[in-house]
């Protein structure tokens, strides 16, 4: 990092930087110009001293030059990570992988009824969520591990695997046991215990942006769960929060080149979410791949009025099916390939 | 609220909504004009079934009209609500509380040090933090319960109540057993299971906003609290995310009267968080108490250079004492109280 | 528009508002439920009187139900507008339109070699700037009318229709005489007397949405244009402000079917701006077609880091050409074209 | 500034950017640390190439370590600057001013009913619009010259100077010929031709930030001002745009420490704007002048229902001398004074 120092520092100040420097073993590299000078820092690491720098009264500004992240990132490994879900399912490769299913999982006939169209147009992986985090505590909070057990049989009838999201560490080995994919939401992006937790096991991690997380922060949410030895981690995009209201929130594909460029994990897509939106998705899913998504994350629901959450963004199975199609010939048009 | 129908919508489409609101136990008003026709359904948790409207293929829009929240509201409880945290300490009345300490707890000296300074200075509450949220996962995580045991030792020397924070569930009842407040921090405002569990002990809770949480979210986050019995909760305004760089965060002193309008629970104000600098926190803790403000929390360190986090924004004692008095004479000019 | 009135309001202050209402030509649907009344006051322009309403102290809050614009939106004409810039030039068709250009005209030489590679590439736009608005009065300010010779010399020998910037009511004129469209700058969406002039004359006018303009604010912008008579207007989203920094601006791509859905007017996207990083133009170009854009504007210069001004996100003219093969592709798989 | 280099980038590119830097006259600052190469290259202006360097493939990141404002700097101009609108009201100095009027300009009557009201509650100058920026053509767009002439006339009835916004480079002569403060709105922060406009006459300038411009960008476009020799400028936070809807923008205060420590400027805040809503107006002009304000603007109306523009935000003249009341007290509390 560089350190700019104010103007009128003293010699007892700035030595005592230096000396600090020295002694958490990095070598100062001092530059001055006529108004102001700088000490660089520079060495793996030294950006986390940058509070302890910052706080010094002779110090006028931080500048990070080095990235706080390690594992996640593409100087750690080079290529692109592949991350096998289950037999045939790998996200991160030419294929795009569409994950799709209901919002909330409601019951066993709607599951089941999804999942089959779902299969039937495409989709790889079943979705659906059994603990709900709900804005409101007077709305629908999920079956439970009840529904863990519909999806998971849903999942075996038509042979996808499924992902469901875990909202407390109690949570993890419940999800961990009967999905694929372990999810941890937007609204839990900095729960660092949770995240830990995670890491702890060997499901691979969907882990969904929030909806003011920084890129920088993203990824370093996703180096809580690498540093615990769990190397399968999809980085899910799904909209940030801006002062734009004709969309739930602002699906941020400029993330995806941007995330692509900085770290070697695999990006998943989320349109429902990142518009909120019905008639918006298709579109939003379709520029996803353009934008380089290695998966996308949608849902569908037979009624939507019906469904007990996310109604209004859920695609009805004829639309998910019309959808299919059209990502089909932006996949092979991006030289990915999408349906078989 | 009120249901904006697409133009063109069938009279079965129309039936159809009609009969839905029926169903639900409201009575639909409609309202035709030349180009557009709404319905209003208007009663109490009318806006829990936006979503199932709003999926409907002829509902063009939804405008809510009713608050989501009810124990949480200034109808729900008229008079401001005063919370008894310790003997002679009350959070909501005419004296202004600020709570005061390090962002983390390092060691018993240290805390001793701040305890003994912020007391003489005339602080009546005590702030640390034992589990630590931080960013990166090779940084300072806290000391644990090891921690909670020096706050209560140095709180009871100096006869004050101490608050620190509960980053898991796990971790309530032991937050609950030492201190006086619980924390929720703003990463987890809308960890809605921890949020349940600080609703299900009794000791008051201050509950921070998230940096992207709007008026409305942060209050149905409170309302998961209450709806579970516990009322005992203060709602802390800490800086939100906007495009401006040159302070960490956007204290939201709108906030402040909005909340004083809507809610009856007392407003603590965090301005140490909400600029991220510590040359501008007691300007902004000054603003805060003519903004409104029941109480206020502030980060200070004897040497912040030293400081395990959160450096660059403590006040050293100095600083803090000098504030305390310029903030009591704001007090008094809004017809408060702060020093006795 | 919907008035909620406050709890509690008088039947005096009442009937002010319903009198009010009716001498405005409109008329008034009350709707009352248990604890809240609310008024309906439907009609073409009610929204126009929202303000007035909103003063009143009986009034809780306005809901707006109709849109403040009309001859932008979509009711106004059904149809997509197609826009003629030059004979073979229509944009809003089939056919996707490429402008080319460097950010600001710095010489001759630099403009016709920079045309000769974009036409070649397949480009059908020149774009370049004479007049600039720079942040820092300290940087280059362009070559004004002389650099609107250099490109209307440069267009003629490629056969290219031009665009420009005009930022002063006094540049409309000059650049309605050199160039083929118009084009109004980010910074100045809300400059109301520049939009009305834009409107005056004929040109097509290419308007840049603002860093923090709504959809809505963004086509009562475009509205400003049409009510003078000129209905030739392109809209371009170019990246809004958010928290995010790791990207210059977020390009909103969901702007694309919004903007779709509710206006006619074609839609341009500036994928140069939205980022501002080279290296992620071509992704976001891809993208933006994929989401529905009718055209794009990209930033190209042959020695970026010698360009006067937006060198970074400035691309070479071999990356342009080969963008340009990717974009045919991804044009394709949308039904478009894109290439000969 | 500090320019960092990508890994891995060869001799060749290196001596490239040394070359550059040595070529425009700066000495380059160069360190190495295991994995990154940074060059200083510090000085006056450096920032300015900030662009040119950016653009080359060599280059990692740029970080900006020095200002690329100067005359609105506080290094450039150590003391507060202190600007004289009229003889005995100077804006800066120990006595906190406040401008009230309407909006909009309306009627004579009108305007003279509320400079009366304003000046007996302790108004010092009188604000009001000849010219409006309306966000839809539909809307009342203000009464031109005519209005100036009333402002005038009731500026000089009660002995108070006045302030006015222009739009158009037009407008700066007619508003500097009536008024005594020129105000640029935040809609035309970016036009920079109306700012050097006003920068060529000699009448304080009332400068407000817009909606979505950094504390950075807001001191360039002062700047633009100041580089044309009228330093007489009033830095005027009028709320920034943000995710939150339950004001019309954030107040932002953090940017009133902010900009008195970057320059010498007076602050003017504007709560009106900066809530939108009228109950929480006073609240907000009491956290100003304890954040450190020079001057407030106020909306007043004594018929808000009736008013042209921002009727919800105006203050009726009963609550505007209550206020004014409150807001003596905090001025005292700060060492400043507002009423004689």
């Amino acid at each position: 990092m560089i350190i700019t120092l104010k103007k009128g520092v003293t010699k007892k100040e700035f030595d005592a930087i230096i000396e600090r420097i020295k002694k958490l073993g990095y070598k100062p590299h001092v530059s001055r110009g006529k108004d102001v000078t700088i000490i660089g820092m520079i060495g793996e690491f030294a950006e986390k001293y940058k509070d302890s720098f910052e706080a010094m009264e002779a110090v006028e500004h931080i500048s990070e030059i080095q990235k706080p992240y390690k594992l996640a990132s593409r100087e750690f490994h080079k290529e692109n990570s592949i991350i096998k879900i289950a037999r045939g399912v790998e996200i991160g490769g030419k294929k795009i992988h569409v994950m799709a299913g209901p919002c909330a999982i409601e019951s066993k006939d709607i599951v089941f009824n999804i999942a089959k169209s779902a299969k039937h147009s495409g989709a790889t992986i079943l979705r659906g969520g059994a603990f709900k985090p709900r804005s409101s505590p007077y709305t629908f909070q999920g079956l439970g591990e009840k529904g863990l057990r519909i999806m998971k049989e849903a999942g075996k009838k038509y042979s996808m695997p499924i992902v469901s999201e875990a909202m407390t560490i109690k949570q993890i080995p419940l999800i961990s046991k009967y999905c694929d994919i372990i999810q941890i939401g937007a609204r839990n992006i900095q729960n660092y215990d949770l995240l830990k937790e995670a890491g702890k096991q060997s499901k691979p991690v969907l882990l969904k942006r929030g909806m003011a997380t920084t890129i920088k922060e993203f990824l370093l949410s996703a180096e809580y769960i690498l540093s615990q030895g769990n190397y399968n981690v999809l980085l899910c995009e799904r909209g940030i929060r801006t002062f734009e209201t004709s969309t739930r929130f602002t699906l941020d594909l400029n993330a995806v080149p941007v995330l692509k460029k900085l770290s070697h994990l695999p990006v998943v897509l989320d349109p429902s979410h990142g518009t909120g939106v019905r008639e918006f998705v298709a579109t939003m899913a379709k520029a996803s791949i353009a934008a380089g998504a290695d998966a996308l994350i949608i849902e569908m629901h037979p009624k939507p009025e019906e469904a007990f959450s996310d109604g209004p963004q859920s695609l009805l199975p004829e639309q998910f099916a019309k959808m299919m199609g059209e990502l089909n010939l932006i996949a092979k048009a991006v030289g990915r390939e999408l349906l078989d």
